[in-house]
């Protein structure tokens, strides 16, 4: 059953080269489809399209459907193109006459639209969760382990002294800053295209701003050609976000593959963690990591996939943005997986003590020896110089005490004030207006 | 001459290999590096790293060298390495030992990121500015053109009725989005990462906050280690956003040369602003469209190339980060002639009236008449099955009459709107706050 | 059960996290598994590591499985980690002692690798196969309508005139030379890894000239430094070679999308290929070649996200090389079924005639005038003037015959030089010889 | 002046925007330019449109200005467009109206492709070369440093002994596989483009047959349709194919930052091919190899770009095609530096011995140990079980000795067939033939 089933019968193979992935993905927008026609019947009754008693009816069926999907038991049958058909048709099974109506003012374009809309607000949502507690995570480790120093390094050469205390909270203050990316997809997102039915609007007089706010989005996508433009764009945007996250999280998981390779041996992981090799029976592998890595790295070429797309489509909607489905939707479960993960590895690592006390770390301290220099008056060309020298000759000696103070440094983190600068861009999402919204319609 | 200078000397091609491009795209930074000294001195003093006088004679060089560079007058040398070395040899030079104490407690590493943080929030607010000019001129024509339609097409197909005041102004309204994008790249550019030094932070008592105040930045990138991270990051969001308003463009683009092919002939532009063919004659072709079109899906393509340099690269800083400067200094000169010049072809644009009398565009009014079938009562899918038989059986008859009222659609465009929600946007960047830091810094 | 099973538990989400999909995706590889065992056990025979016994009783039951294989009978056990493990689990439980000694001498990263080297040569030939099957009707259809004019544009701009005889065969020649980048990898592909073992060799006496021989390869990867390496490159020549099959078909869908647009009109389908919208009943739509455009968009995406999962990766194999199995194993099935609708399709295309009849064409035939002076005597550049003013002052007279004789023009298709240069480059694949081999250890 | 030059001035601005680099870009392509032209006139005698003496007349004319490109004094004028119409002006200049016949049956449009294609085909002789020095020097290190054992790693842990000969020599072979994609790029570019015009063909009996001799390529690219599709195309698989080596140089570069840091202190390079820091006087950094493989990388984006700039363009000439040229010209230069560059230091490079006498290596044998047991017929799984519990409970030895013997193992690395398969992929290359060619036409 299509919806906009011809007289004509769509040759099979066409049929399941076009339905493709469509019925196994479209389960994970079910609820929200249900959640837009609730507001969309409210609305049309309002404007006389459904009568008072064809909206309660259709408001009973739409929330047993939605309870339906809530207990795993909605499917999109065989027969059944996309979820918007199998909703609709269950509700003609179901009310007759009354479900004929609900599709009345909108079309299957802005229906996609709304309903990604609104399932990517809880994807959003459910990511923007999982980075916190991996944030936490890290500022915990940060402020337990402040005074053990690591070796700094630049161009991977021994350059200065470093600390774990710096080492995790440079990933945390890098997760706070990536949620700048992600409230951006989230103003992006939270627009209601609703409404701009095959992307040219509706002669119907459809009330867009009661559809916004029943829905709970911040604003309209106002003009209707841009509304269905959205699509493409929303997923670029939301992908862009989604990578910095991961970008923060592969990089993350490369130092910490080059911190637990013997020839550092900075940290460590219980056994039950890591992984062995068919054929090396002392291997205790890094796995979980490295596929963090590796998933991480596939969800940065992600943005670029989408815009190879959809660039140079014009305006209008193409039937080449169903696909985009396929490649964000098991992104986003895997980017919360690779978030849980790595809170939960990093629940269990183990840090190395004392690391800086073997002689191969001394030259690390060859800057403060420099700057001791400085701070007696020798001009610090000359200072640098001297030191060299001193290096060249073999006769140079550590300094076995630091003291770094200024704002960020080994000795003064500001965990606190990274940790404010992430609750202050978390506090713009307001989730909870978005939760009033949609539970306010299930009513 | 390098500031790093040891006894031995590097081979000629490796130094060439080396530098690269640095001398010249180090230009472009030059101002914003004397800024950052400007701030890095006066907090040095504050500190009793320099005395009153030394900061005072630092001053009036450093604000000579300002001088010199907007002047046009000044060059880095070909035997110096950077825009750093070259500003701290000119000091050396002139005011003789101050000049070598300005390197205390930062780092190349540092210079370059504060440096490139300055010339990002001024490249940054060009590139709005330019979006902004482009906005209010696709605002003015939707606003000019809202009565005269357009075939709207999906998947490419003739589908319904849409309008030159739609088609314009969903540029606008996409391009306000966009700039969400552009305020989160802000958002995480505008920190002060000076202080960091080779990204491991400094044994001086520093007063970083004290130099974010006087380089009017937002906040600090705590975490020296994520300070260095911001390397690569902060080019990756920056283009990211790019990315966002070059698609928008290329879009566009795409549209006017399908929208002047004679097929469509629904625009055209003067003689003067196309250009002809070494072989035929009658050609006038849109090869500003084309070239824009290319441009920005040559920025789209940005944000992946920074990935790709700059994935799995371990923390802590490697000299591969040197080589984004390459790509993204011309790519932001790019963006702005791109904008440019679309507002330039816009400002000359002709828009052919009375498209839809042709009668291949009648089944544009399809919908028109189904929904009015509904407004009467037929159920839609009923009446969707009325008309698609009048279509089969060839009785069909277009209405003659739009009538189409809600928000964002042809009656009502809703451009008020829309602008108002770019100005809340660009409201959010507070450039003159910037801009009161550098005048103070120069006074 | 893991092969490398240590006395401790691994934790079970690292277990699922690290397994992934992993059991799902060896299914596809798990024939190849099977022949790559059967040539090393015959191997390790030779070099008396097995005796000739026992070597027997491996085959037949190596063979068995691979009966159970083709016949959709195995499967990966949950408690399996992936196919190797379960054909060596298998061999252990059937035949006891033997089973254990076939892992002499090699690792899971060489079987992985050799099963991804036989698994792909027998996808390469697949996709070959569909690709020539397309080629066919593409010159069929070239030779069919070579006398039917199209316009040709340039700049999306009517410029000279074209025909179906070479917009059908550009597209067959275009699908010749991806052919040159599928052999490429073919011939990066067709060399042998086993015995590269974890990637570092074996200190058994191996012969890996004869698993070479027996596999079918046409050489060794010598070095198993760089044998190791071949993951990920493979997948990315490979992903690069299907890239261009794709460009090719995207591009092709392209023109298919904007000719059966109502404003060209130049091509149709029958109503039963095409789909309708579910509020416009006089839609017909492309979504066949929409989808088709969008998936080889996404497959032109694949070589980057390769690349980008492994660039920076030092030697040595790593775990995020897994992931690659997700990336190109569906896309490969994915540009299979768009030869082969594409195919399909164009099987039923039908062209219109007389296109350019239509006045709007006129000014297609002005080189044609332009020529016609030159080859009188007039110099092109004042020939070109001259229809340059006729065109201007409205006194322009088209040509009514088209007269191109070159080769590869609208006259002289040169399709058989075409079919000659497709026939070539296919010869060079030598499939055959790969299957004699594959045949000969099942035998 | 611009050949297409028409009554009315096109606009200042609109000029700079569309001639863009062009005029510097097109130089590099100068003497091809002539030397397609050169062909083109000599088959346009053979045809009747030029007589003889006009031939003679413009040959001399064209070879001159061959000279002069040669010799540095070409340039094209601020007032002209591109090469093509500088040197069909400088003719005009110079011999008057022969010079004005040229033009004729041929576009701007294929002078491109064929000036393009001789190019590359230069480019690519020059690449290959560069790759072939760096092959042989590999090599040698390889043959030299053939016993110096060193630790294999996977999952960036220690795994099994490799040496410097497996490790140099690995690269070898991977630039050797690198070839077959190049020679693919070679086979698509030699191919002849000359007489497609504008991507239609022409009314003149051209002869392209004669001009494909005359310049030296393999074949025609017949069908004058797909000859404009090959823009856009050859670029992006000669970009394939520089991915390939820049991936195998990136990941070389890669292990040489790692190898060179103190942590691992495999190899080192003499001071004065190494850098320092500002503010580290003990610091010696591989600057080059960081910027090898960021370039390289970047490189490794560039099929990725060039695919986004072309992808979902329909067929016919764009001017899009353009910018490609922009990205593709710089980065041939910048592949050939990398190459030879890389090649210089490894002239250079210092190797560390006895490596693997440290301690913290002694689990590199453990396979050794299970391979022996297994050696004297305890079953494989049977010996990794028992060494695995003499390493949990610390009673583990490692073998001093290694004795590995198979193809491509440390004791018999295979140079000698991997320079042999080399010789051959190099040999189908034919470069003379193309030389001969082109002496010919200049003769």
């Amino acid at each position: 059953m299509k919806i906009w089933q011809k007289n004509i019968e769509v040759n099979k193979d066409i049929e399941a080269f076009t339905v493709g992935k469509d019925r196994e993905l479209d389960l994970q927008m079910a609820a929200f489809d249900v959640l837009g026609s609730l507001a969309h019947v409210q609305m049309l009754e309002s404007i006389g399209l459904l009568s008072a008693e064809e909206l309660a009816e259709i408001q009973v069926a739409l929330k047993k459907i939605y309870a339906e999907i809530a207990a795993g038991e909605f499917v999109i049958e065989d027969t059944v193109e996309d979820v918007h058909s199998q909703v609709e048709w269950l509700l003609t099974q179901r009310i007759g006459e009354a479900g004929k109506k609900i599709h009345s003012g909108r079309s299957r374009n802005d229906q996609v639209l709304v309903d990604l809309k609104l399932y990517f607000r809880s994807c959003i949502e459910e990511m923007v969760g999982n980075t916190s507690v991996l944030f936490e995570q890290l500022i915990k480790l940060s402020n337990t382990h402040k005074d053990k120093l690591l070796p700094g390094y630049t161009h991977l050469q021994i350059a200065m002294p470093s600390s774990f205390g710096l080492w995790f909270g440079a990933y945390a203050e890098s997760l706070a800053d990536d949620m700048e990316l992600m409230l951006a997809a989230w103003k992006v997102c939270n627009k209601n295209p609703l409404g701009s039915a095959a992307g040219y609007g509706s002669s119907f007089p459809l009330n867009r701003t009661m559809t916004t706010k029943l829905l709970g989005f911040e604003r309209l996508n106002y003009n209707v050609v841009y509304a269905q433009m959205g699509r493409g764009k929303t997923e670029r945007v939301l992908a862009q976000a989604m990578s910095a996250i991961a970008a923060s999280l592969a990089k993350m998981a490369m130092d910490v593959c080059l911190f637990i390779n013997q020839n550092f041996g900075f940290i460590s992981f219980p056994d039950e963690l890591t992984t062995g090799s068919s054929i090396m029976p002392h291997k205790k592998n890094p796995d979980v990591f490295e596929l963090i890595r590796s998933r991480c790295n596939k969800i940065q070429a992600l943005p670029n996939e989408i815009a190879m797309m959809v660039t140079n489509l014009p305006s209008g909607y193409h039937r080449d943005l169903q696909l985009l489905k396929e490649n964000l939707f098991p992104a986003m479960v895997s980017l919360n997986e690779c978030l849980q993960m790595a809170t939960y590895m990093l629940q269990n690592i183990s840090v190395k003590a004392d690391i800086l006390k073997d002689k191969k770390y001394d030259y690390l301290f060859s800057v403060e020896v420099v700057n001791e220099l400085a701070l007696k008056g020798v001009p610090f060309r000359e200072a640098y110089k001297q030191v060299g020298e001193s290096i060249e000759n073999g006769s140079f000696k550590p300094l076995t005490e630091l003291n770094h103070t200024h704002e960020g440094s080994i000795g003064n983190l500001c965990n606190v004030e990274i940790e404010e600068m992430m609750t202050e861009v978390l506090a713009q999402f307001k989730f909870e207006k978005t939760h009033r919204a949609m539970e306010k319609l299930l009513a």
